[in-house]
């Protein structure tokens, strides 16, 4: 949809992002299957219900980044990444539960399939998604996560600040709370950093965390995480404008015609694009301190630019 | 209700217990008070929501096991303990919030007052209890909270264990499960083991951690939070039963109309204050490593025993 700029373009070929991407998303989806087991009770309902929350085959976008930022360093093992990756999936996939519930945005549909409630029931899709964002946390203070329980608070902390009332919750508020209210570019944007950005940017800046990145490294891994959620949430706008129920496996156009705050509202797709574009850049620059070794961040920020579902 | 058995009666003055939970009480008020600001933007109405269901004069029975658990010992800091207290008292809201909701127990009151979906909104009450959840997770992973990592750490995973799929919200999904079933003694004891009593056992335990109790100490606070937890439903199933409205500012009788399990359902009132009492024995005796520094625990099993409401 959006071609790099040409200055910017880097050497990895389309093709191994998207073997890098794939790999990744097997490890995640074998991590989170491992970390989540049936238990005997008639509480296994609720497990059932957050497992296929979870283990829905989504791209697993914030998993790449924390897998793919915590690669940048020597110290991390690979254990730690995919935990703390399960971690953030399980996080991404409460917030999608208790969004699609009725008293929400209604949502019947999520990725082509039922969404939870409608797949269980209202009070089973409250209790998982409780549970899973409970899990999400068990998983990063775990022993296992990290040898040093430092390193863990700070991913439990880091975590906490980006998805309360501070940050991704704090972003569904205002999200609920301007339907049907013209905002301005600048509110628009300070909705989606809160509502999608910081989870994205916490993702980034936790392979930092397992990496023992220094400060200026930690704060090119947030700078970038920060611009590329914010081209992520603007490209989802021109999609839900520009694309195509079967693409998107949901409706499309279901945004605007809620009243919800769109950038594609305030900017128009031109605008909308070529703010995009700039976001991209931007978040490129950023990691130019890591040099070669960051291909494939620099790589993801075209796919997630050029993406159409 | 039920009287104590003489010979495990200690001298603390029921006076004198009732003086350390005001006063207990006062200051995990003020430290949730000042722990939850209300942020400038559109956002503040989730906050406003989370300070709604956390700052209602309840008990602050688990704010107050947190508090007197870590006062056994010497090493343990005032401020640690109050925003852990602090934390557990979130988490227990983010419960009470959850479980109201229509699609849940649906109940208009909460200690007399409009529970939270209905003085806000539904969507609101989701996500204020799901922000409670996170900033339970966020205060304790906090350096401000203990200054060893290793502690926080440790604090997070207990208490995610105790609310997650194998706690608390565990013991929430057999009971929606087995509403209008007729359950055995050991199931109603497993179903309240895991809804109410593991967070109760972790307010024990959690403690210990802050004051870095031996093997030793740890399991036996951990037994007595087990054992007070159970002691603690089956009164509430007793009040349920012979409890006025007014008595517990929520309708008498409900759960036993709504076919919930409850201990007096599967023992009678007579064989449900038996075990009370056998229960309230037993956690009296796990103090005893404490020796005279465990009066103010002793008698909370007395008064647990003896609540009206």
């Amino acid at each position: 949809m959006i071609v790099a700029t040409p200055e910017l373009a880097h050497t990895l070929p389309a093709s191994a992002l998207k073997e890098a991407l794939t790999r990744r998303a097997h490890e995640v989806e074998a991590a989170l299957d491992r970390l989540l087991p049936v238990p005997p009770g008639p509480e296994s309902r609720v497990v059932e219900a957050m497992r296929y929350a979870v283990l829905n085959g989504g791209k697993r976008l914030r998993a790449f980044l924390v897998l793919e930022s915590a690669a940048l360093f020597d110290g991390a093992a690979a254990e730690s990444g995919v935990r703390a990756a399960a971690s953030v999936e399980m996080l991404h996939a409460y917030s999608l539960v208790h969004d699609d519930l009725p008293a929400m945005d209604d949502d019947d549909l999520r990725r082509g399939k039922p969404s939870a409630h409608r797949a269980f029931d209202e009070a089973t899709a409250i209790l998982a998604g409780d549970a899973l964002q409970t899990s999400a946390f068990e998983l990063l203070a775990d022993a296992a996560t990290h040898p040093d329980p430092a390193a863990r608070c700070a991913l439990v902390l880091a975590l906490a600040r980006a998805v309360g009332a501070d940050g991704m919750v704090g972003g569904q508020m205002i999200d609920m709370a301007s339907e049907g209210r013209a905002l301005t570019a600048e509110q628009v944007g300070r909705l989606h950093a809160l509502k999608t950005g910081r989870l994205i940017q916490y993702s980034a800046e936790a392979g930092g965390i397992l990496g023992a990145a220094t400060p200026a490294q930690q704060e090119a891994l947030a700078s970038y995480g920060r611009d590329l959620g914010a081209a992520f949430q603007i490209v989802d706008d021109i999609l839900d404008t520009e694309g195509t129920a079967e693409e998107l496996g949901k409706t499309a156009g279901k945004d605007a015609a809620a009243g919800k705050a769109t950038f594609v509202a305030v900017l128009g797709i031109e605008g909308a694009k070529r703010e995009a574009q700039a976001l991209a850049d931007r978040a490129k620059a950023a990691l130019s301190v890591f040099g070669g070794r960051a291909a494939i961040l620099t790589a993801l920020v075209d796919y997630v630019l050029a993406r159409r579902s």
